[in-house]
């Protein structure tokens, strides 16, 4: 077999890193297809992405988180455990991305008056950037707190009036300066 | 076998749909662990849940999203596709959530000026409730969205400046009435 | 909780198991987004798929799957094993399939001279049918063969001129007559 | 990256993947017992396949298919999907694979006037080659159309008469040489 | 569709749950090839197990568990959750598990001077026993323990020379009569 | 591989806990909350680890395995992939593990009078030890098999008296000097 890989070719449109030009995104896809983006002539670089969000509560859950006497139990702990997970599963949840190797992934919750927020900041060694991990822990965290205080959120009508998921941001994207 | 198991006992302090007052819930898990809720004795319900979030891009992203010019392509089917898996994936991302047969999802986008808007409806005729299907169908759908525009998001240094995932809620959760 | 679910309205146009044409399910998809079936309608009831295929080997592969000689190891039960599990988990492996409650699987091998022949059997009590599982377990279980026997169908050049997956078919779908 | 894609070569350095005789093979696993192959002294290296196969359809299906009015909605992009997530999946959907980190997946479907045909191609740095992951996407893609067509191409008596899946080979492998 | 499912016919062999001697079992599975047992016709009914064990740890460790004080955090909390998780995804590490409706989890953990102790119960309504889901949640949480107390455990080779798990056994299995 | 392994060094260089005293590690994790170990700046090593357990049977059960005769059919194969597959899911069911690359599993089995041995040795490129993956191995297979001979254990009253999984233990864990 005598056929190239051109990996010149190959990559010289697909960094999905870059701040790239839509011009030049666009003919990459010229078809509108989903498709992976090939990162096989990207380096081993050590990344960062932090992301955070905040759950909107009553201030008589958000005590009850604090004082941890919420029905379902340890609510931060469960939320911490599903956010890691979810950053360890974004390469099946997110259909293009790829899976990286994940070497850290650090979880901060603070509690306000009437809100929860959590931080994931998440790194990796690999060949793209880790912020839809970091954005994955985020909102599966956040999520879980919002099951683990169902019973405390809900109204008479077994609605969610006060309960919320906002302000969900990546806070910073990091990539070590190849020297 | 001779062993009779009174469910009527062990269900009696287990309803996590009604709104029982935090003591009742307290008392059920009086020492705080995580546990699942015990569903055993619900009957088995018509319920459907609908939650709605939006994700906040610039005007040239969201225009690049209707025109399906974005470099990753089909925007919305991914997304589409993403959150419905996400749906059924709810009981292993949610650490307590049960497995509930799911019997139907249905997810609709809304385009406006500068933000994307998705409303995910969940059906199923389980013994719980699906707003956390509902929710992690919103979530999810988002966070490919995001995915799928990083490349027009992006500013020179790599950062999200304007892109956000907010006002996610649930907006209507409902129980067939037996009759 | 006093909403009420009209599934009637609901499910009206929604049988995917009935042999509807075009029209009627364009109708329902009018906008041609993927979308789950709504099946919240539909009895249980019990249902049975039978799906075939086959991989075409080398006479002398074939005869040392038939002689568990190859190197890997016990072709047949990896790839039986391998079937089964894809059956379970063709729920997450096929974007809109609902996930069913699979009651019984049945592989059944038949090696001829260049090929060996697979047939899965999926049984299921569940709202929809178990074809699509019974792909998937024929599907699975032929790469699986494939994977097992790599080494001695590679030609000299590492390619595979004479190994091919062929003639995979529904052999028969039934459904227990509602009485 | 100019260097040769030189199977010779490759066939001579993975020695998973070569011809050898079956009785190395035999030493290798003497006992005859399902393994995984040690690849820890491999080099990582990029590698490619490609795999191909087809769906056979009434022509009025893959007219539909074609103008995009499928009941369920956008069959290609569903496909692709799914077919993308079962490159990603091998290593758990077949046994004794190891995983690979992927780094590019393309796939590419020609609609024929019976058929439609789907051919993958998965890129990876790993230490041993993507066949059999080039295959799942091919299997996958090609189940997952037959699932979204499934009204369209059932009989009165809700059989699949005239669908098949057929011709899956391998159609192309490669190694870059080790310079 | 006319054709007719004669599950009597189907399941007169098959209850995995009845104490049948080996001739009827090996006669069921006469040509020994695994495969999943037919629940088919088995009627849905609520079942519990528990089951239990232990591992062994240095006293120090114990109690370093016992005050929260080791390094990678919550050590119960989290094997708490991998149990509960394991529980659930039993019918994909099982091979031949069916997938079973889990109605109710309950994790009981007992520090002893050198041994940590996990009981979990599980309840089903489904078709056949859970004492596997069981099973999978004493001996996951048993290794999440491991894992959260390594560093601790570990002597200056390395080498866990006190650690242990040990003594899992099937505390009790109970189906409810039918009535 | 001719490289000398060497626990001594092992240990100096393979905790993945850094080889602090637990204070120090307490101080690392100073509020005692769950999360991953940052191996971001360890390099990349060959490792290796094996771990062991038995599952104690009746002996008409030992001999039924042996003479594979079990109703559920290949009992050893069934247990060997259930045993790989855990090992490549160990990044997931354990909360806090890192998902590493697997680059051979071993997989042996003993039968003894009144008990099925099995010893799983896992190998790793990683920047973490296997030591989990080898346990998990265990565990997940000595599970299986319990799942493949539960009619054949169990009494009269659906009970098991004699079964039980015991003695799981690291056997060893190493790391290749760095040289």
């Amino acid at each position: 077999m005598t056929e190239d890989i051109n990996t010149q070719t190959d990559t010289k449109h697909s960094d999905n890193e870059n701040q790239s030009p839509d011009t030049e995104l666009t003919h990459v896809n010229a078809d509108g297809d989903a498709q992976m983006v090939d990162v096989g002539a990207k380096p081993d670089t050590n990344r960062r992405a932090s992301a955070r969000g905040e759950i909107e509560l009553t201030q008589t859950t958000v005590d009850a988180v604090r004082d941890n006497e919420i029905g379902k139990g340890d609510v931060l702990a469960t939320a911490r455990i599903g956010a890691i997970q979810a950053v360890k599963h974004t390469w099946e949840t997110i259909p293009m991305c790829h899976q990286i190797p994940i070497t850290n992934v650090d979880t901060v919750f603070d509690l306000h008056e009437t809100a929860v927020e959590l931080r994931v900041t998440v790194e990796t060694t690999g060949k793209t950037g880790c912020e839809m991990e970091a954005l994955e822990g985020v909102t599966t965290g956040l999520n879980v707190i919002w099951d683990m205080v169902k019973a405390a959120e809900k109204d008479d009508a077994g609605q969610y009036p006060k309960t919320a998921i906002t302000n969900i941001e990546v806070v910073n994207k990091q990539k070590q300066t190849e020297t």
